[in-house]
């Protein structure tokens, strides 16, 4: 074994995984945990492979190659900032330290300037797949200074997923947090995609009443055509599963009440920040939230009548392709949502982002991974300076076709008293974001008349006070 | 004139009309601005009034009966502090500094805390009502040590607006940052609130086609019913108001762009930090931010075409008062909302709130007085565990009442194209509180099958992961 190329710090499941990925390309790794008990477990686990072990950080420093490489993949936050503290001193100048970790983007901000000042480089990259891409190809989202990232792209690109056309996923994102950006926003969408996949689940079995294995079928067919993805792929898998214990459904078994840890937070957030609208992401966050207040929801259940129930009366093959076409058109509006989202973050920090480059790397590895990447790629190659994806032909045309599904699913969805806040989020963005005209002028004249906040005209330029009373 | 019994610091509307306000009590105010010729301007205006200008902070801090109350209305954030900082080594122990700027409340528990240990008592207030509550009776919410607040107590009762039943709009909120976070909470509130009349006029005008007459002469009387309210007040008048320079009227020469001062994300921020569902006042922020884009709407209006216009077929009174209940049912769930961020903020921050006294407080002087707002003290006074508004009788029944109006209003809404955000947020937010069962089992099989994250079951205690391969 040479010297390690790279070392890999924290080696819970998701760094672990990375080290093994790395190893397997050909790579000599070395390995630190700050309890030694995970370096030992690791390296006995697998006798055979190319890591090597340290018991200090010295010991790990001294063992690699320089310019070191050093990924870090410790928890967000103090932890991160107390190993970057320790490992500090022992680096040299043009060593590369990279945060692998699910840190807010500003974390990486601070960090990218604070090691500048010591003449060492930092990368904040997204790393997205789960324990199964981290072990075997992830979507890679890596942002700082650009010659930092030529130091660990030949690593990067061989241990990243690769695309359908063999492309792999992995490509400079930008300077400072960039990297960490897009993955909050990928996790955003992400939040976007299951929210919208459960509510058409929901639509599907109350009011059409499909059964578990109608379900499963369903989303199998979905998986064929333009929704073909990860999310909808695992779907139907889902609805096939049984629990072993009760010999039920295992989805029917689950309790409904969806955990969280904070990404989708942070990018609805963010969006509320630099004033861009991303209603179904926050939506879908909000949605978790709700769905976590479970014993509030028994109690409210049992006092707050919805509609009457009825059978389903109209054509169910017609009702579920209208729910097909509402998921497709309402994925779209969330990904525009998104990506205007991160044209406005490129504006504001400065990071010159390559929209049609992110989708791309979207395209494997990670969860939102789908097919219909491909066509935000396609809509950017078209017009770099395309303001909103609704307004490329190719989403143009869905919305066209698809809207009249989207507004019967939901008007559908109301009237029998189930609720899809995304759903509806998407028509009404949809509505506004195509509306010349909206009610806004009122809210300008209550502002004018209550608060003397002025308003605009629309037949001349200035700001105007109109004597109300 | 004897010596001031409070002092004024920053003279600018708001300041400037607090002043005066509590000059007309009976009390003598010093009153101070940076730049001089504010101080000398108000002194000139009003000569017969009891105000003694200072000319610089010593003069001030001298001139003031001990122990000294100085009320802030200076810029909040650096300014604020800036003056806070100036001040400090001029003041005695004992001395009330009040903050009655539009801070965000995490400022005003760090401002709490320095100052505290320098021996001064901090009261950070939230003042609601514009210039004309700010000289005639504003709504006041001031938090901070109790026996700071006694020493203050007298003064702010008197200039503080009456509640019809002749109850001053004051009273003690809590703890540190209790009163600007209550303030922060209204103003969210105050966007659902001018976000959901704006859609009952977009549905009024564009499904029903009513004119600016017939808008002034509705929003009339609903302000004579459950609806009785400040903004609905001054929306009937907007649409009775000419413009003198057109003939035209004004709210159709107004820019559709509406403008935010922040309190409205502050508090969708909070909600996600907190962990409370609040979309519908985040759907209004969305929309002031999507209005804004007017230049991306005029170009989305030519090429993404919504559904054809069709001439208003029912029963327009009928749906003058199925759009009155939806605006009436969705301002119950948007305050049920916002007094379920209250409650977690008050067990959060350790605030001990008494959420009927705040309630109590929004009866007048401030932009959401509402004749509604009783219901809501009621509710408090008759279980002040009470975990979400539209549990309590007179809220439950209000619902069973109007959803069906609601439902209505949305799914003519949708089918008709025009955007509804708040209307339908709400729709979907009582549909899912009542929901025994969510489709949220499904969200946490996808986070297990990518993530082994694991989930609950329904059956037994206890965190599972499934083998979904």
């Amino acid at each position: 074994m040479g010297k390690p190329a790279i070392g890999v710090i924290g080696l819970a499941v998701m760094g672990r995984n990375l080290a093994l990925n790395i190893e397997s390309r050909g790579y000599t790794v070395a390995v630190y945990n700050r309890s030694r008990e995970k370096t030992d477990e690791l390296v006995a686990q697998f006798p055979d492979r190319k890591l090597v072990p340290a018991h200090s950080l010295e010991q790990f420093v001294d063992s690699l190659e320089k310019p070191r490489r050093i990924l870090l993949m410790v928890k967000a936050g103090e932890p991160t900032d107390a190993t970057i503290a320790a490992l500090k001193p022992l680096l040299d100048k043009g060593d590369v330290l990279i945060d692998g970790g699910n840190t807010p983007f500003t974390d990486t901000i601070r960090r990218n300037q604070e090691l500048a000042q010591a003449g060492l480089h930092f990368i904040g990259t997204g790393v997205s797949g789960g324990e199964e891409g981290a072990l075997k190809g992830p979507a890679i989202m890596p942002g700082g200074p650009r010659d930092a990232y030529e130091l660990v792209a030949p690593i990067l690109t061989q241990i990243a997923a690769k695309a359908p056309d063999g492309e792999p996923c992995v490509a400079y994102i930008g300077p400072d947090g960039a990297g960490h950006f897009v993955k909050m926003v990928h996790n955003g969408i992400e939040y976007g995609d299951m929210q919208l996949i459960a509510e058409s689940y929901a639509v599907l079995k109350q009011v059409a009443g499909l059964t578990n294995p109608e379900l499963a079928k369903v989303y199998t067919e979905w998986n064929e055509g333009e929704l073909d993805s990860y999310l909808i792929d695992i779907t139907a898998k889902i609805f096939g599963k049984r629990d072993d214990e009760t010999g039920k459904d295992l989805v029917d078994v689950i309790l409904d009440r969806a955990a969280q840890k904070g990404t989708g937070k942070w990018t609805s957030q963010n969006a509320l920040d630099l004033g861009v609208p991303l209603p179904l992401i926050t939506e879908s966050v909000f949605a978790r939230v709700l769905s976590s207040l479970k014993s509030q929801r028994v109690a409210a259940s049992k006092v707050l009548a919805g509609p009457q129930a009825k059978p389903f009366a109209g054509d169910r093959a017609a009702f579920v392709e209208a729910v097909r076409r509402a998921l497709y058109f309402s994925k779209v509006i969330s990904y525009a949502q998104g990506f205007a989202q991160l044209r406005a973050a490129s504006e504001e920090y400065k990071w010159n982002l390559d929209f049609g480059g992110i989708a791309k790397i979207f395209r494997a590895g990670c969860i939102i991974r789908a097919r219909f990447l491909q066509k935000i790629t396609d809509a950017y190659a078209n017009d770099r300076a395309l303001a909103n994806l609704l307004l490329d032909p190719y989403f143009r045309e869905i919305a066209e076709r698809y809207q009249a599904a989207l507004r019967d699913v939901v008007v559908a969805a109301v009237t029998a008293g189930v609720p899809v806040p995304a759903f509806a989020s998407a028509i009404a963005y949809f509505d506004a974001y195509r509306s010349e005209r909206l009610p806004a002028n009122l809210v300008q004249a209550q502002r004018d008349f209550f608060g003397a906040h002025t308003f605009e005209r629309i037949d001349r330029e200035g700001s105007f006070h109109a004597n109300w009373a």
